[in-house]
């Protein structure tokens, strides 16, 4: 099977831009916390995630982290390969949140295709509006959003990705998700405990009442 | 004169490309203040700088504004035409900042053109990264930097922009700037005024230590 056909311009694409892409790309295999992609590092390829889940985050200058958006089953990855594009002046770094197989395309081979080819342009071109929307929703989650309702909306967003009423998740990790020291996540947590929306042990999280959260989270 | 030229691909256009934009483009002007593009409405088209600044900014639901970049001469505004690009999901408000200029490309004539011209498309995609960009630095600003930083590295900007030393802005205006309440914006501003980098009268802000603000901005 070709997964580049997974991306949905691919049968748009020349004969010869196909076999480029083919020829060049490979899959490779990540364990779960695994770094795909150094922010800092030169230009790793673009990441086409074929099983498993991908974190896309920044760290500040002091080590603090906050996820941007995470990667599923068919989402491309641009920013592991953002000499593509002069422009793109930041720096991500991309994790296996889960054990993760990918399909590496590498930069090199894209952009021959994508400064000839108007399709594959203008698909990349939407892959980075749908991501530059995810960030805009977060600034406007930081911005005017308080922490009880980002806190209550990523435990709810957590249940749907992992299907589970119990979170296995540290408040350091949820710290870097929300880009929020660990003793604030410890803070509001209790005060969830204390009105009866989770219960805590080591390590986990359990959600008691889905709709108490919901409300918190305005949605 | 053809502004269009101001687009640095516009010389690698079929020549009916470049006709169909220069036919559907006109010129228009706008006051300081004047509203160009509201995110909520329809599209309005691409905005090509010819003359002024332009603002575009982010409201909140509670009418609380953010100023995500500025545009200034030849630089393309992409997000008054958001509907040409499918993925962007998110609104942002242009307004002239000062007496501008534009030409306004609607958005039909390029659009067409973007979606056959690998050239127009990847220009287009250097266009957001470059935005995209701008916004991921306003994260980071927001998210590590405190906001005695961020005020004193706006003013040190708005001197630049301006090429004064006196900057007449409203305490208002500038907590739409930076997504703070006015009173955030006034109690700061007079910590400046006690530490004697600025001094404050009616509708200005005099900048007395640039070097001092150049410190507490961290440049």
């Amino acid at each position: 099977m070709n997964y580049l056909s997974y991306i949905p311009v691919f049968d748009h694409l020349a004969r010869s831009e196909q076999e480029r892409l083919s020829q060049a790309s490979f899959i490779r295999k990540f364990r779960k916390n695994e770094i795909l992609h150094n922010g800092s590092q030169d230009c790793t390829g673009l990441v086409l995630v074929l099983s498993g889940q991908l974190r896309v985050f920044t760290i500040s200058e002091e080590g603090r982290e906050i996820t941007m958006y995470r990667l599923f089953e068919r989402d491309l990855c641009l920013f592991s390969a953002s000499c593509i594009i002069h422009s793109i002046q930041f720096d991500m770094t991309v994790s296996a949140e889960k054990d993760a197989e990918v399909l590496m395309i590498p930069s090199e081979a894209y952009k021959s295709v994508m400064e000839v080819s108007a399709p594959l342009a203008n698909y990349t071109n939407e892959v980075m509006a749908s991501r530059f929307s995810d960030v805009m929703w977060l600034i406007d989650q930081i911005l005017w959003k308080s922490f009880d309702k980002r806190l209550a909306g990523f435990l709810l967003e957590e249940m749907d990705i992992e299907e589970t009423d119990t979170l296995r998740i540290t408040h350091e990790a949820i710290g870097n998700h929300l880009g929020n020291p660990r003793e604030v996540v410890t803070r509001m947590l209790k005060y969830f405990v204390n009105e009866n929306l989770i219960s805590l042990s080591r390590g986990t999280i359990e959600i008691k009442d889905r709709g108490g959260l919901q409300k918190i989270a305005g949605k």
